[in-house]
C-alpha cells in the first residue's frame, strides 16, 4: 500500500518520498518495506536506527525518511494496522464434534469450532465466532460479530453484546460471594441474577465476572478489561472504562465512565467511583471517589499528594533521626 | 407461597397483611409480588420507594408494607431464596460427547455431560453434575450432591467432598511451586502429594490450589473461596474458613477455623495464622498471628493501630514540616 | 532401592546402616521404609520424632538414623525423588475425540487426548503430551518432551519450546492490552506479535501470557512460573527467572536472568529489571532496577532500608506523639 494511499484513507501529512509499505512493525524490528511509527518519547533515540521505509509521527523529523504527520502516532499506526492485515476469516457451520442443543437458536452465519456447548435456547447471532471449549449455558445469548476465544464460560442467562472479543479462559456469570451465617455453618445466597456485557467489549485472558444475587452485574459498551481481572456481583462499570491486569472490584461498587483502573487495583464494595477517575496502579480504593480525581495509594489518596507522602515515607529512618536529634537538643535546652 | 407459610417454615413474626409472594428482589427492583430484605442500614432510605409486596427485617418498620421481622434478615432471605427458587433438577447419564475410562466408577444417578475426561480408577458419586469440558484425573474422586462448573480440572489422585460447588476454570492439582538450584539450572522437585477438599466447599471460578509436595494440601469443610485465590502446596485450611477474591496463601502456611482473609491479601509461606483471625483486604501476613486478631496493613498489625498509622502517614508531608519548623526554631534558641 | 545405590548415583556421604528405602515424604509423615530430609531448620525439632528409615542432612545428625550427607540436602532430596518415582509414561496416539487439522503436523511419538483442537501448521513433537481441553492454534508449535495439561490455549503463531510444564488453564498468545483513544472510543492496537517460550519452562496454573504487538514476547529457558502470574506484551523475560503466584508484569517491561519476583509483585511498563535482581514479596517495581539488586516495598527500595523504614512507619503514632511533646516544650522554650 502507497503511503499517499494511507494519508488518503487516513489523513494526515505526507513528508518525503512517497513509497509502497508491505507490513508494520517496532523501531528496532521494521524492515525496508515496514512502516513504524514514535509515540512513547522513550523510544526517540531509536529513530536514527531504524530501518523501517516509513515512519508516522506527531512532530516532523529532520531526517532522510519519508514521514506521516498526524495529531496522534499511536491512533493512527492502530488504524493503519487494520489496514494492513485484514481479520481472520469467518468460516460459518457448526463443528460436528460440538453439542448444540435442539432449542438453542444459533444463527447460519455464526462459527461454532470443535467441543462447544450450546444450551437450551441459548441465541448465538450472525458472523460470531465461538472457539473450541466454550461453554454458553442455558438463555445465554453472544451478540453479532464477537469473538469468544476458547474455553470461555458463560453461565446461564447471560448476555454478551455485539463487536465484543472475549479471550479465553474467561468466566462469566459464576455465583457472586454470598453467604450468611447461620450460628454452625455457611448458608449460601443463591446467586439468582445475570451478567450483561455491551458491545465493543474487549475482555482478557481468564478474567471472572460473577453474576448478580438478584439482579443484574452491568459491563457498560467499550469497556475494556485486561487479564486476570475480578469483578464482584452487582457491580456496575460504566461505558469507555478501563481495567487493568489482576485489578478486583468487590460486590456492588459502581464505577463510572471513562474510568481508568491501573493495574492491580483493588475496589471495596458498595462504593461508588466517579467518571473520569484515574488510578494509579495499586490504588487501593476503600471510600466514594468524586468525578475526575485522580488516585495513588492505599488507602487511596490524590496523586499528587501521595507522591508526596512517599518522598516523605521512603525517608522515614531519617525523619526519625531528626526527631531523635531535635528531643536531645530540646532536653539539654530544658536543662540550661 | 404466602408470607404466613414462610413464617411457618423459617421462623420470624409476621407483621402486616398476609399476602402471596412468587418471587424475590432487592429494594429498587423488587415489585408487587416479591418479597426484599432490608440488612444493610446503607440502603435504608431506599426502604421508603420499594415496590416489593413484602420485606424481611431486623426491626420493625413504621411503614405500611408486609414485614418478617427476624434477627438476622439476611440468612432469612437467603433460605427463602432457597425455598422460592428450586435448584435445577440433575439429568443423569453420561454424554456420549465425554469420555469415561473404563476403569472409572461413574455412579448411574450422576450427571457427566459432553467433552468431560475421567481418568482410569476415578470414581464420581451419586447426584454429582460434571459440566462440559471438565478432567477428573487418575484416582481422582469427586463426592455426592457436588456440582463442577464447566472446564474445572482435577489432577490425579485429588478428592472433593460432598455438597460442594467448584466454579468454572478452578484448578485443582497442579504440581506445587518446588524447584532446587543446582548451579546451571532449576531442578524440578517433583510434587507426589495430592489435595483433599472438605464437604459444603465452595471455590470461586479460576482458582488454583496445589497438590502437596510429598502429602496433602487440605481445605477444610464449609470453607469458601472467592474468584482467582491462590493456594500453595502444603497449605491447611480450617473448617468455615473465608478466602476473598485474588487472596493468595504461600506453600505449607496454615490458615485456622473460622478464619476470614478479605480479597488481595497475601500470606507468606510456612506460617500459621490462629482461628477465628479476620484480615482486612490487601493485608500482608508475613509472621504467625494469634488466633482472634483483626489484622490490617503491611506487615499486618493490629487493625486499629493500622487505622491510627494510616492517619499518620496520609499526613507524611506536614509532619515532615512541623519538624522542620521544629529544627528552625530550636537552631534559633541554640543561638541565643 | 539401597541408600549405597543412591550415594553411587547421586553422590553424598552415607552414614550409619546401609538400608532399603521404598519412598519418599516429609519428616512428620514418612515411615520406615521412607527417605525424609532436613533443609529448612524450622523444623530441625521434628527430626528427633521422625519414623523414616533414612534422613538427606547437610550436617550430621547426633542420631541413631541412617543418613546421607550432602551440600544441598534439598537438591539432594529432589533428585532421589526423581529416582524413587517414575514419570508417567506416555501412550502415543491421536485420540479419537480430538480434532487435528489435516495441515497440522503431529508426531507419532506424540499422545494428543480426548477433546483437543490442533490447527493448520500447527507442529507437535515427539514425546510431548497434550491432555484433554487444550487449544493449539495455527501455525502454534510444541516442543519435544513437552507437558501440556488440561485446558491450555496457545494462541495461533505461538511456540513453546522442549522440556516445559504447563499446567491447567494456562492461556499464551491473547492479545496485548493496547488501544488508542479516538476522542469517542477505544480503537483497538491490533495485536500481531507471538509469543516465544523456551526450553525448560515451568508455567503454573491459569497464567496468562500475552502475545506482543508487533514482535514477540519472550521467556527465556529455565524459567519457572507459579500459578496466576500475568504477563504483558512485548515484556521479555531472561532465562532461569522465578516468578512467584499472582505477579504481575507490565507491557514492554525487561526481566532479566536469574531474577527472582516473589508473590503478587508487580512490574511497570517499559522498565528493565537487571540479572538477579530478588524482589521480595508484593514489590512494586516501577523504575529500572540495576542488576543484584534485592528489593522491598512500594515503591521498591533496598530491602534493608525498607525493613528500617517499616520499622518507623508501624511506629508513625509514637512519633507524631514526639513531636507533639517536642513542639509543646519548644513553645515553652520560645516564652521563656
Amino acid at each position: 500500500m502507497l503511503l499517499s494511499r494511507l494519508v488518503e484513507l487516513l489523513g494526515g501529512a505526507l513528508q518525503g518520498e512517497d513509497r509502497e509499505i508491505s507490513g508494520a512493525s517496532t523501531l528496532d524490528e521494521a524492515l525496508v518495506n515496514d512502516i513504524t511509527f514514535l509515540a512513547n518519547l522513550k523510544y526517540r533515540e531509536a529513530v536514527k536506527d531504524t530501518k523501517a521505509g516509513a515512519i508516522i509521527v506527531q512532530d516532523a523529523l529532520d531526517l532522510p525518511i519519508s514521514q506521516i504527520i498526524t495529531e496522534n502516532a499511536y491512533l493512527y499506526f492502530a488504524r493503519v494496522l487494520h489496514l494492513i492485515y485484514p481479520e481472520k476469516p469467518i468460516r460459518p457451520g457448526i463443528s460436528k464434534f460440538a453439542y448444540v442443543h435442539p432449542q438453542a437458536q444459533v444463527h447460519q452465519d455464526a462459527c461454532i469450532m470443535t467441543h462447544v456447548y450450546v444450551g437450551a435456547h441459548a441465541r448465538i447471532s450472525p458472523s460470531t465466532v465461538v472457539y473450541p471449549g466454550c461453554f454458553i449455558g442455558d438463555s445465554a445469548a453472544v451478540g453479532e460479530h464477537t469473538i469468544l476465544y476458547p474455553n470461555v464460560v458463560i453461565y446461564d442467562g447471560c448476555t454478551i453484546g455485539a463487536h465484543c472479543i472475549i479471550h479465553a479462559g474467561v468466566i462469566i456469570g459464576s455465583d457472586g460471594f454470598g453467604f450468611a451465617w447461620d450460628g454452625k455453618q455457611h448458608v449460601k445466597v443463591p446467586q439468582k441474577g445475570i451478567v450483561i456485557i455491551g458491545d465493543h467489549v474487549e475482555i482478557g485472558s481468564n478474567c471472572t465476572i460473577d453474576r448478580a444475587a438478584l439482579t443484574s452485574t452491568r459491563i457498560g459498551s467499550d469497556v475494556k478489561m485486561d487479564n486476570l481481572v475480578q469483578i464482584g456481583h452487582n457491580v456496575v462499570v460504566g461505558d469507555h472504562t478501563i481495567i487493568v491486569a489482576q485489578t478486583g472490584i468487590s460486590g456492588s461498587a459502581r464505577i463510572g465512565t471513562g474510568v481508568v483502573l491501573a493495574g492491580q487495583c483493588g475496589v471495596a464494595g458498595h462504593i461508588t467511583i466517579g467518571d473520569g477517575v484515574t488510578a494509579a496502579g495499586r490504588t487501593g480504593i476503600a471510600t466514594d471517589i468524586p468525578a475526575g480525581k485522580v488516585i495513588s495509594g492505599f488507602p487511596a489518596m490524590d496523586h499528587k499528594h501521595w507522591l508526596r507522602v512517599q518522598n516523605v515515607y521512603k525517608d522515614l529512618p531519617e525523619l526519625l533521626k531528626r526527631v531523635r536529634e531535635l528531643e536531645r537538643k530540646v532536653k539539654d535546652l530544658v536543662k540550661d
